[in-house]
């Protein structure tokens, strides 16, 4: 029952067997690196020892309440030149972080990363690194933080055969986005109490563009499909054209707002990827639409399992540093480099789009005259595409008035040449939304 | 990416490298065996080979299409003897299904089962010898059928400290309370129904009263907050006793009534556990109240984390057989015995108690006369118990009058002490139902 999936490392099985530990090396000491070092040091009993710890200006970094034997240093070299069993990196971004990373494991040492678009940009590279070396690379962390999706998806569903994942993969949106639901506030004042909170970055542009979720969306896709995508492949749309009024509607609609992260195979035999991180309508009653706040949400849909969901704190330093210390027992338990057991998952799709064949919905702010339906109904026409239903609440000047249209199910690339004909008409005050409806 | 967490037996990569494959003996072919062979046998080029199907009387259970090459029989030692490199045990019961597991350990092979009640019963055991055989065991599918509960909390929350397991762990008992509270059905209605569609055994105690769910909450309390702990220790209580007129009550409380497994720590470090299987009132919004049917649904405490959820199919033949063949996969990766890495894992709690500190529903039907409020309260005061609402709807008759107090937050043994003076008041028309009401 306590078992654990793999053996100990001969070095890890030495270190215990004498007493001794599995030597960890910390570079980057923010948030998640000093919830790491907290909890590391609290279980002094157990098989994991922290002896570096590493940042820029590192004086400024230290804290008390950590073992005096720890070395403190701003100079990475001291911490890939030592003799640590794991170098663990929390530095984000790709460089220098990937030279690092690729330093390490040529030293001879496992990594454990938390750094998602190292892992979406060099993911493949660096666990062949890893493994040419017969060590490990880890990276449990760089996705939806303290839940267990990557081990869940990639192990313990290894016998299904996944063709679908969705998921809210960014805490920052769903932030603001739940909170422009609930309070009736602006994407700028959501975005803006995001900042103040912490939650969002002064430039915010990587979360609310999508570009963040789309890096974890390639990672999961990698693990969960078994398909390797570029996340410049992956489309992306920014959740900062979603207005007030969007909410209102959506509700009318008995649906939430949220910047969903999707990628679905044709068939669950197919090789073409549909994929794309955007602001969508889901069902106010679906799982999906319950993640509060900062929380995340990642579903799997399989040909025999059906769907299974994953949920819980996707970022945070605590849940973020379950998620590499899980990472660092998997370590201490292995034998040293895995090998490639899914054959599959290094295949490139046969295509990749951003195109959904579902519902939409459209919101058009335009200035009232005459003839602005039949304008856009017969553009739609032209299209094959039909009007499942207009809404249009009262109360807005003529000058701007705000209605939605909701089509049935088309081919959203099919919409998107209809809407670049609608976009030329002139009566908009500004450019129509599209968003899609993504009903299960 | 494409990485597993521990290198390939010996025999795997010898099989492997030379073409040949970790060869698989099935002893019991029902639904479950049935899907596993379907899906084992769709992908000729994976790593892992059914040799034989053992079930007794197999010349009725053959079924067409699969290899000719697999051996069919009705002689468990056909497949023990022979020269597989896993058992998969999916018979079920203690005996004989525990005695062949033991054989095949001892006969230096790897088991895989299904078996909730062996591994609740022998589990610590069974590792134990399948370590020293230098062999695995895995039990992935014994809880929650398709969804990867145990390997995520095990592994993928290795660097937290879970206190508290809380699910949805009986899907028949999910089926039928879930029915009742949308047609109105009556228990008994509920469970005919839930028979016809073969939900439900003949004999459906070991669902309705809790014995399932409890071997499941057994093998949780072990992996998640390592403690070990007997079935018989832990409170299981029917769903038999709900009444359709429950579910009236408890839509006015915003609320749902499900089967709750429930194992707590009095902390996160502590070593007294709380555990129960019982029906309960849940808020409508929460999560748990959203699995419908036959669905599943494990959440996880940490300390650090926070709440962790996992949901999804927990039986069925298919998603019950992606979980078998993941434990599949995790053999033909592995190296052989795993160590025993988290020594907590085989402590025994202080004390175990079915008592939580919670609020509490109780219903009444009795033969109306003035003062049975006062009755009830007094002895609920002497007892230190605050009433919080009492819910009556119109329309019952005098001699069966149904209504509803709730009660403030107190110890559910306490409670029971009250109930029990409670009970021997004359006005009952039936025993007094009590459910807890958990909150969060």
């Amino acid at each position: 029952m306590a078992q654990s999936r793999s053996s100990t490392t001969k070095a890890a099985k030495k270190a215990r067997g004498a007493g001794k530990k599995l030597k960890i090396g910390l570079i980057g000491f923010g948030t998640v690196g000093r919830s790491v070092a907290k909890i590391l040091c609290q279980d002094a009993s157990g098989p994991l020892q922290l002896t570096h710890i590493c940042n820029r200006n590192i004086e400024k970094k230290k804290i008390a309440g950590l073992p005096a034997q720890i070395r403190w240093t701003s100079n990475p070299d001291d911490v890939l030149g030592s003799d640590v069993d794991v170098v663990l990196e929390l530095v984000g971004g790709l460089e220098p972080a990937g030279d690092w990373v690729r330093k390490a494991l040529r030293a001879g040492k496992s990594v454990v990363t938390a750094n998602k678009l190292l892992i979406c940009e060099s993911g493949p590279e660096l666990v062949d690194l890893a493994r040419k070396m017969g060590k490990r690379i880890e990276f449990g962390a760089s996705v939806a933080g303290g839940i267990p999706a990557i081990i869940g998806i990639q192990e313990g569903l290894a016998g299904d055969r996944l063709y679908k994942i969705a998921g809210i993969l960014n805490g920052t949106c769903n932030y603001i986005l739940t909170k422009m639901e609930a309070t009736g506030a602006s994407f700028r004042e959501a975005l803006k109490e995001a900042q103040d909170l912490g939650y969002a970055e002064a430039d915010p542009s990587a979360d609310v563009d999508g570009i963040d979720a789309r890096a974890k969306l390639v990672i999961l896709t990698q693990a969960g499909l078994r398909l390797r995508v570029r996340s410049e492949q992956i489309l992306a749309r920014t959740i900062s054209t979603i207005e007030s009024v969007d909410f209102v509607y959506a509700r009318d609609l008995d649906c939430a707002i949220r910047q969903i992260s999707l990628a679905q195979k044709d068939t669950p035999q197919g090789a073409r990827l549909s994929a794309a991180v955007q602001p969508a309508l889901i069902p106010s009653a679906s799982l999906m639409a319950h993640a509060q706040g900062s929380q995340n949400i990642v579903t799997v849909t399989g040909e025999f399992g059906g769907r299974v969901i994953f949920s819980g704190y996707g970022a945070g330093g605590d849940p973020t540093a379950v998620a590499v210390i899980s990472d660092l027992y998997a370590i201490a338990r292995s034998t040293g480099a895995p090998p490639e057991l899914f054959p599959g998952a290094g295949e490139t799709p046969e295509s990749v789009s951003g195109d959904f064949t579902v519902p939409h919905y459209l919101r058009f702010v335009v200035r009232d005259r005459p003839g602005i339906v039949a304008a856009l109904a017969t553009i739609l026409a032209k299209y094959q595409i039909s009007i499942d239903a207009l809404l249009q609440k009262p109360g807005f000047p003529h000058s701007a008035l705000s209605f939605v249209m909701t089509l049935e199910p088309c081919d959203s690339a099919v919409l998107h040449r209809a809407l670049a004909e609608i976009s030329r008409l002139d009566f908009h005050v500004e450019p129509p939304l599209c968003l899609p409806i993504f009903l299960d």
